[in-house]
């Protein structure tokens, strides 16, 4: 991407006051739930996460925002300039994995409420308001690590999960949704958006994000353009085997249930080498019961996914899969129950988005590419209820869901400044053509 | 075998009252940590294990036994016929797995304490008082489920294991034995036994337990002679990986730690199928971190063992482990520490014992065989420092560790009647002669 000059109406030249003001905010942030390896821990509902939450609806009322949750637990900073008119949101997520990057989610959160204050401030100075109103969202439980699944409460909001059933999930102690949203005083009894009579609409979507993959930082390129998402299968499974003595039962006897989930990892890995880089698979999580070192396990609870950009690949890679856990069944003599599957099938981002994106970036001088995104993000559900726009800034090495996670405070603030540009556009009705469209 | 007529001395005609006696204890005692399935859950020094040694230590005294524990948390009831002479020991563990079964190891104390009690009983009737003073013992974590290794309280009794670092390892929970131990309030500021001048003094041991096998069984065999263990090398590994996001980090990337893990549970598989019967492999335990369905797991938490009662095969299967693992090495692109190993060479019981057992069993008119033990037992560290009778009753199926573990009652008080006159053989000098050789 060749820099171009700079044609914004709203551009306000970068300088050192203006980035100061984002990386304060942010230095406030990222000690919240930090762990010694410099990454932080703030897992959904956790006391950290209601930390983090008071403390950003703190910064929230202090510019003028209005605070309001959802009954799932989505927090939302509003500020209206016309009665009545759509909102355009922005946002992302404050919870993190367990030992997680101080950047995945919040640093979406902190760039989306910044860049809102913004264009508030913009506004107030110029007198000039923008067609639709402001809100800056931090949504509930989008690493899926406490609770599952991912995306909780974007799915909920959109309407593709269930409130009533999400609310009644169980983390590994048993405490519910519910519960542990009360714990920390942040459920609320409405809708802050609706479909209904004198309800708030949605006009438009924006998040940013960093990238979780090496393809910025690689092309040496400051903003992402995420034009797709791959596609998600993930599985939960329970291999059921049979209790019994290490020393004592014979191999022949053994109705091993770690020996079935183990192939199955291995499996998975066996397929993605035969696929090729289109496709990856993954075991997270293994649960193993009773967990003893002289016990043959009788049960296995484990989590897989597998993800692509190409459905008809992976849908090859899913009946691959099957097969080699039919073997697995048969080796192990052990049975392998399907518990959930929760399937996210590949989708585009509205190209009108990825075209204002594309145009700001150029107009601020910004590089920026194509990229697709292997993550799932909450801006995953809200494409599908209203035009998205979503953008990557480059994180060092592709490191995420991990505490080396890192991206500079230049590549920082520039995206901020990239999401504040875009937003003033759509507040002034850029994306009103791809709404149209849908309607 | 052929049964043969009753020649023994003390031998009272089996009868229902007798039985009786025995099964109503075991009645009592089986109910201790029930689970709904059939089952125990008594893990050493918990709550139920402190209630079972409650039971057991009013069970003794209500009998005459002086009930003594030791500095590691071993139980004893003594009874002293002469003052200064040596005791012969029986007992086994009350403590179980996880979900375990009834039979394992409560068994072996109860049997052991009946076979005692009856002694006295015949004792103070006759007039006539064995030689040797009778004690019998609840062997502290035989299981090493809670806190490993297994075989705990025998090991520190033997000299096996350090009394002080015993003491101090932890279980999952961060609670160290003595905590532990300290909490149920059964632990000793003394030994019981001793080298020095004036302790108490052993001069053997016997131990019954159920099979954990289905030789008897098959045999349609009554009592099993012990008369080998089979090695056991045991190790305590950590796979480190790098912890990454399922979906973002590419295949070629990711440091996998659960990848490594799973194909070193499969490699233990393989090394069984192609080393044959001889040889028993097995992981019992994995815990992952940190164990989110979206996060590569950086770090996995495995316990091996490896069996055989041929120790050369054993070294060659533990050499195929080893270029196994440096294989999983390779291909997850993760390092394996060797964190611990426990190992216990396959060692021969005392022949003067097997054939003790044999005789008693002939003179009884029970059918008896020679079997070893795959499964390691107090008697393995016991028999290193006093001659030590091992004997095994039939178990269906040979199921063991899993709460569907069953003995009928009348093999249980066959061996109840067995232990019973092997005792009272052993209290008047019938190892006599391997405690020579010994020593």
């Amino acid at each position: 991407m060749t820099p171009r000059a700079n044609t914004s109406k709203l551009r306000i030249t970068l300088n050192t006051t203006r980035d100061r003001e984002f990386l304060d905010s942010w230095a406030e942030l990222e000690v919240i739930g930090a762990t010694p390896a410099g990454g932080v821990e703030r897992q959904a509902a956790t006391a950290e996460d209601g930390q983090m939450r008071e403390w950003f609806s703190q910064w929230l009322r202090d510019r003028g925002f209005t605070v309001e949750v959802d009954r799932v637990g989505n927090l939302f900073g509003l500020l209206e300039f016309h009665d009545g008119a759509p909102y355009v949101l922005v946002g992302s997520h404050l919870d993190s994995q367990p030992r997680g990057g101080r950047f995945d989610g919040a640093y979406g959160v902190l760039a989306g409420a910044v860049a809102a204050d913004r264009v508030r401030r913009h506004a107030a100075e110029s007198g000039v308001t923008p067609r639709y109103n402001i809100a800056v969202v931090d949504w509930f439980n989008e690493e899926g690590s406490r609770f599952k699944p991912s995306l909780m409460g974007s799915a909920v909001f959109t309407g593709a999960a269930d409130l009533e059933d999400t609310l009644n999930i169980a983390d590994h102690d048993g405490v519910t949704v519910r519960e542990a949203l009360t714990a920390i005083g942040s459920i609320g009894d409405r809708d802050v958006f609706g479909a209904g009579e004198g309800s708030r609409r949605l006009a438009a979507y924006a998040e940013i994000h960093i990238e979780q993959g090496r393809e910025l930082e690689k092309d040496n390129v400051s903003i992402g353009l995420v034009d797709r998402t791959w596609a998600a299968n993930k599985y939960e499974l329970n291999v059921i085997g049979a209790q019994g003595h290490t020393g004592a039962t014979a191999i022949d006897d053994r109705q091993d249930a770690l020996l079935g989930a183990s192939l199955i990892v291995v499996a998975l890995r066996d397929i993605a080498d035969e696929f090729g880089d289109e496709l990856h698979t993954s075991c997270g999580q293994m649960t193993v019961l009773p967990n003893s070192p002289v016990v043959v396990p009788r049960e296995v609870h484990m989590h897989l996914d597998l993800r692509s950009d190409n459905d008809e690949l992976l849908a090859a890679a899913d009946a691959a899969l099957r097969k080699r856990i039919a073997e697995a069944e048969i080796r192990a003599k052990v049975k392998v129950e399907h518990r959930k599957a929760h399937v996210w099938p590949g989708h585009h981002y509205q190209p009108q988005g990825v075209e204002l994106a594309r145009t700001v970036a150029d107009d601020l001088g910004v590089s920026s590419m194509l990229v697709q995104t292997r993550a799932g993000h909450d801006s995953t559900n809200m494409k599908e209820i209203v035009p998205s726009v979503m953008l990557f800034v480059p994180s060092v090495d592709g490191i995420s869901h991990a505490e080396a996670e890192y991206t500079a405070d230049e590549d920082l603030c520039t995206g901020v400044d990239l999401l504040t540009e875009t937003l003033a556009r759509m507040l002034d009705g850029a994306l009103d053509s791809a709404a149209a469209e849908r309607a």
